[in-house]
């Protein structure tokens, strides 16, 4: 079997040194895994892929689904606080991000840097160099002041130390007054804002206080983070600060709305470390130390960085590849990437009391139900219970599924009400000890009643329209985009529905599920016939828009199937599709393939227009629209179309180099697309089956929950032999082009014969319908 | 002029009472009112008016709008933790308290108690005896433990003095965890429910924690009660507890989730004296420490009671009043009720920072837009001016504006929308320093957005019909009140409209406004005809409703005049009507009675009909509806008659007792109704006139804001003479039974000659018709 020698491989110098200084430090504490490699898998991880262009993740410590992920802020426009152009300086290390997002930036909260000699003011920007970050671990060298700052973290309470070069005063300053993404503008859309703050300098080795802020991409209520920073020893004076005003010696700054923070000095020579524990809570004050004091018992730092790491390998040791090491260290940070968030804040609710388990940051469904969810029931589907748990109590005391919630409110959709996708997703895949009847319950509100006032908060906007019309009408915005979800949706909550004997309600929604065809045009475009394009409420069809006036000219603009009318004409999230044309969106109809390429003209029709839509360039590698899109040859009898154009985009798009990420990563939904792909199979989530593509690792090996594994071997697998020829399963033929999750679920092991020519396997088979 | 002497004298003793033992205490620091009598006005004030039967009034102190309201807790069910019967023990001192409501209680944290010997558990009830309350002062000494327990107030911050009879061990506990209308079900509606709670023993004399807790009556999202309590001597030792857990000699308990609280005890002689000062914050603890250590510097617990009482004073001062002790006493009480909330908790709101005011506990609007709000439009037009913008400024940031709001939460519509009123009121008054275009947009919001979700959180609720059909169906619960009160609001939105040149819209919602004749159903019932009845969707007349099965059967309420189906056959929320029948609600059409006059059968049958409901006993005195019902006589040309009914009403159901208010006082909607009935004159809210009535008071001074004065005399009044038979207007006849608000504002003298028989006074005038 040759070692494939793809493009990635070039870019995988970064995980290599990673892995090298990594091993010397971590190694020893690592369990073993049970076989394939004996180097630890999250050695494999970089977090640094990603971080450049579009991906925007995360790139400081963090632990599988950790509330706290301290890092570098470098630029308040950042989502995730960090650039990678190193030019930019860095101005702080706050102790809350998200990964991968776009839109306006959220946390970044309760923000540490270090300074020398007095302290003047919380804006202190240093250079930096020597930047490094693996599982559980980052660190950069500041030019001035001259200080190597180190991070780690539990999953509530980041771990930062300091090491000053030079000899003298230095000090740390506390800063519970800055976030990301702050706009001069009152009230901006997506814009954080200042709610209020306070500090309080407790003794020489703590400071408590907190940070309330509101708003943010989902434009939610105020949350408060509070925290309680522990040093590592006694301070010899301190400080603090209100709105511009220093006030050295005074340990106390109350909140009357204005920014606070605080600072304390120490004397020391040249190395001098100070170490600080950074609780964080979003219930008090006291809560935070305790979550300092608990999780971080001891100054240990490695031991911080050792217990991070292991609770990642012991998910990564879930699935074991075999392939390079720059496939290794895609597949480990892809997984990685798609454990970040959401954030389990059980016992960290401000908001109710309840036996359930408590996830916030679901940022958001819409690009988290198509792959990360779907990989997170593999690797952790204890976690998946808990995630789904918590969406249903969040329904039960809040009136609403989530969807981009975060700061522990509901606080915006995009598309659909894609909660329901992922309660079906666990339903048909059997996940164990979840409430199906209330999952039901809360997914008949969102189809049933309409959210009301703000339309974009929660539920299904513009509903009426959908309920009386059969299609979401040009009266609303995104108009496209939710009908299509909504019909999704609908047969989503109808699988649900007959599974447990609610055969009306069942019926109701599958015939609800047709309603995209309502918006069905048989329009000719580019050789293709028929797109779902813009309809008013009495049922004509909507010809063009009409722009806002500029420098006094009204332009319009027509609706094609390849045109967008945002954000030039009228507001981003105004359109007919959100973040699409309508030749992405044409294809998204996930439960009834069938139907859209009779609608298409037929398998030969639909195969040539899903051929002018990659070769011409109308598919968006950089969203999730077009998630499904490259494996729809399949119900066309043409899986080796499906492979090739899966293996093209991820030879083009992904590799290991810091721009390796070739869309916002949205909380691992670009990089979970890939784990999947990468091992050769992909859910169609809502749906107990999934797709069968040509790996891209020789092996994957996953060990289910239930103890038995399941094995994907792509026999021959090289440069050249990239196509299936033929396939067994436990040593039988296959030629399926699909797998069901309960056959997954029994254990055995998937052998592809790989060659250097496509060939039919898999072509007498189609997805299964439901029902 | 003949002292009258009027059913209610007898019952005022306990005014007589109060004003001995308050006079020595405090009249010095009293300014002396301009005239009238040199008695301090608040010295009038009872507080246990209406703490008896339904008034559910607090009887502790407080601060005009103050945020703080310690006082006493005897049952949990109690909506102002008080009951009058002495033979139920008090269990605590809580800070936190509403005002006259009725359904599930609010609030009631952070609640202190004394004790004697070892700390031994939360419940620790006494018996009570020896009661006081004065403005600005309670006291009540305890049987067992032996203790005489005063409190006092500032705005934010409460101060309790305990003196304890006996020499020995005691001490005080503070319990975070405690609260009124807990209920063992979990989410149950209307229950307040526990979220968390934390405390930490500062210091020897500081206390700090907080209590979060969610629900009550407008099942609103939790919200967060700081405190910190700072001890007026050192403690000899201190504990804490967490759930059933003591920890003696433990200074912190961290959030968990479960209750906690803490102890300081303390050894002294007989007659030991510990005080507490509990300042209070909804933002941090910190913030509660400020409010205390700010408002109450010093340990003069006099000083305090004496800044609260000179607060109420110069509010009294704005009307001066002739009469008896007992009227004065009832008046007077009546404006203090009026006034303990909404509360002033500008600075203290957890949801976002702005230069707005900020209020809370509107408990309700729909109880308080018809008579409270206008009166303090009298009393205090700044407060009622920021009353305003506190509206606006929650409209800005929550998105509707407030109905039931308490807690920081805009929970809970009653019928209308109707901050919409107010905001009209206010524009039709002339209040200078309200941003009426923005006001116009949340009326629009209110009156073209349905809420959906929760149609009973704010908004309108069942909007989809109104706007469709132009009355609400059967399909939505309490139909009836909010097709009437929607028209209404309609009625008030296009005055705004109107006054700002948007002619566009105050035509549509002109026209709107005559919605409330779409229910309007020719049936005849007693002897009247029309009614207001339910309507199903497709425009059928509703005959009868079916009920829940019980016992197996199931039954049908009818739908009559009189009927009303709740809550025996459907859930109290869940009528045609809310808290009323169609005789009562029939009637309120406040926009155009000329129009109901001619629906109902002219001004004979109106006149037949308004005597049948009144002699009937079809009028319910304890409930909001009825209102203005008695004054509608004014509208056919006989004002005498509402005279006679007003005073009849006043006469049979208003005193100087504790049962002297008979419904829910309602945050001083039946106080104030009787106080500008006592003044004769009365408001018809969101339009700029008074109807004039017989006044109970010799003489009523009004200081108005401009610095004029309006002034209203009944020369002759006495028990015989009760009825007007001419009158001038600043020594000009006067023979309109109205008067507009921009003719007080110029200031004048207002002189009814009254007579022992009722004359043809105001028969040749009808009130104005807007527009």
């Amino acid at each position: 079997m040759g070692a494939p020698t793809m493009a990635w491989v070039d870019a995988g110098w970064r995980a290599v040194r990673v892995v090298a200084m990594y091993c010397a430090v971590i190694v020893a504490a690592m369990s073993t895994p049970s076989g394939v490699s004996a180097q630890p898998l999250q050695s494999f991880v970089d977090p640094f892929i990603g971080s450049q262009g579009k991906g925007n993740v995360f790139v400081g410590p963090a632990c599988p689904f950790g509330m706290v992920k301290p890092g570098p802020d470098c630029d308040l426009g950042a989502n995730s606080g960090y650039v990678a152009d190193s030019t930019k300086p860095v101005f702080g290390f706050s102790q809350t991000h998200v990964s991968g997002t776009g839109g306006g930036p959220k946390y970044g909260n309760v923000s540490l840097f270090p300074f020398v000699g007095d302290y003047t003011g919380v804006h202190q920007p240093s250079l930096r160099a020597d930047e490094r970050a693996r599982t559980g671990y980052y660190a950069v060298t500041l030019t001035r002041p001259a200080v190597r700052v180190e991070l780690t973290t539990a999953p509530r309470a980041a771990l930062h130390r300091y090491v000053f070069a030079n000899a003298g005063k230095h000090g740390i300053r506390i800063d519970a007054g800055s976030f990301l993404g702050e706009s001069p503008v009152p009230n901006a859309r997506e814009a954080q804002q200042f709610v209020g703050s306070e500090v309080r300098v407790v003794s020489d080795t703590m400071v408590q206080g907190y940070s309330r802020v509101l708003g943010g991409w989902n434009n939610g209520s105020a949350y408060t983070v509070y925290f309680c920073a522990v040093f590592s020893r006694p301070a010899h004076a301190c400080g603090t600060w209100k709105g511009g005003s220093l006030a050295p010696g005074a340990g106390v700054q109350t909140d009357t709305g204005e920014k606070t923070g605080a600072y304390l000095t120490f004397d020391g020579p040249a190395g001098d470390t100070v170490q600080v524990k950074v609780g964080i809570s979003y219930i008090s004050a006291g809560r935070a130390e305790y979550n300092a004091q608990h999780e971080i018992p001891a100054w240990d730092f490695e031991g911080v960085v050792a217990r991070a790491c292991d609770a990642w390998e012991r998910l990564f040791q879930r699935i074991e590849i075999e392939g390079t090491a720059a496939q290794k260290t895609m597949f480990y940070t892809a997984l990685y990437h798609t454990m970040l968030m959401p954030v389990d804040k059980t016992g960290e609710n401000p908001g109710w009391r309840s036996s359930a388990p408590y996830y916030d940051d679901f940022y958001t469904l819409w690009d988290t139900f198509r792959s990360s969810l779907p990989l997170i029931t593999f690797i952790a589907p204890a976690r998946q219970v808990e995630i789904v748990n918590a969406m249903l109590d969040i329904y039960e005391h809040d009136g609403y599924l989530p969807e981009g919630r975060s700061g522990d409110c509901n606080g915006r959709t995009q598309g659909g009400s894609n909660a329901e996708v992922v309660i079906a997703d666990a339903y048909v895949k059997g996940l164990k000890g979840i409430n199906y009847r209330l999952g039901l319950e809360a997914m008949m509100k969102d189809a049933m009643i309409p959210p009301g006032g703000n339309e974009e908060k929660e539920g299904r906007g513009g509903l009426t329209d959908y309920q009386r019309l059969g299609y979401v009408s040009s009266s609303f915005v995104r108009a496209g985009t939710r009908t299509l979800e909504y019909a999704y949706n609908d047969f989503c909550l109808a699988q649900v529905a007959r599974g447990l004997g609610r055969k009306g309600e069942a019926e109701h929604f599958l015939k609800r599920s047709a309603n995209w065809q309502n918006l069905w045009r048989d329009i000719p475009d580019h050789g293709a016939r028929g797109f779902i394009m813009p309809r008013d409420p009495a049922g004509a069809w909507v010809d063009s828009v009409q722009c806002d006036i500029v420098n006094g000219v009204r332009r319009y603009v027509r609706y094609t199937p390849l045109a967008f009318e945002w954000p030039i004409c009228i507001c981003w999230w105004c359109g007919f599709f959100y973040e699409g044309t309508s030749w992405e969106y044409s294809f998204f109809v996930p439960h009834d393939v069938p139907g859209l390429i009779k609608r298409s003209g037929g398998p030969a029709a639909f195969t040539a227009r899903l051929n002018t839509y990659f070769d011409n360039g109308y598919y968006n590698v950089s969203n999730e629209p077009g998630f499904l899109t490259s494996c729809l040859y399949h119900w066309v009898g043409r899986p080796d179309l499906s492979s090739q154009r899966t293996r093209e985009i991820v030879v083009q798009n992904f590799n290991t180099s810091a721009a390796g990420i070739p869309g916002n990563d949205d909380s691992g939904a670009m990089s979970s697309w890939l784990a999947f792909h990468m091992m050769g199979f992909f859910p169609n989530a809502g749906q107990p089956y999934y797709l069968l593509t040509a790996p891209l690792l020789d092996r994957s090996v996953v060990h289910l929950d239930n103890g038995r594994r399941f094995e994907i071997v792509a026999e021959g697998l090289s440069l050249v032999n990239v196509h299936i020829q033929s396939a067994t399963w436990n040593g039988k033929p296959f030629d399926r082009s699909w797998i069901g999750h309960h056959e997954i679920m029994q254990g055995g092991s998937l052998k592809f014969n790989m060659g250097p020519k496509p060939s039919s396997w898999g072509s007498a088979s189609t997805p299964p319908s439901y029902p």
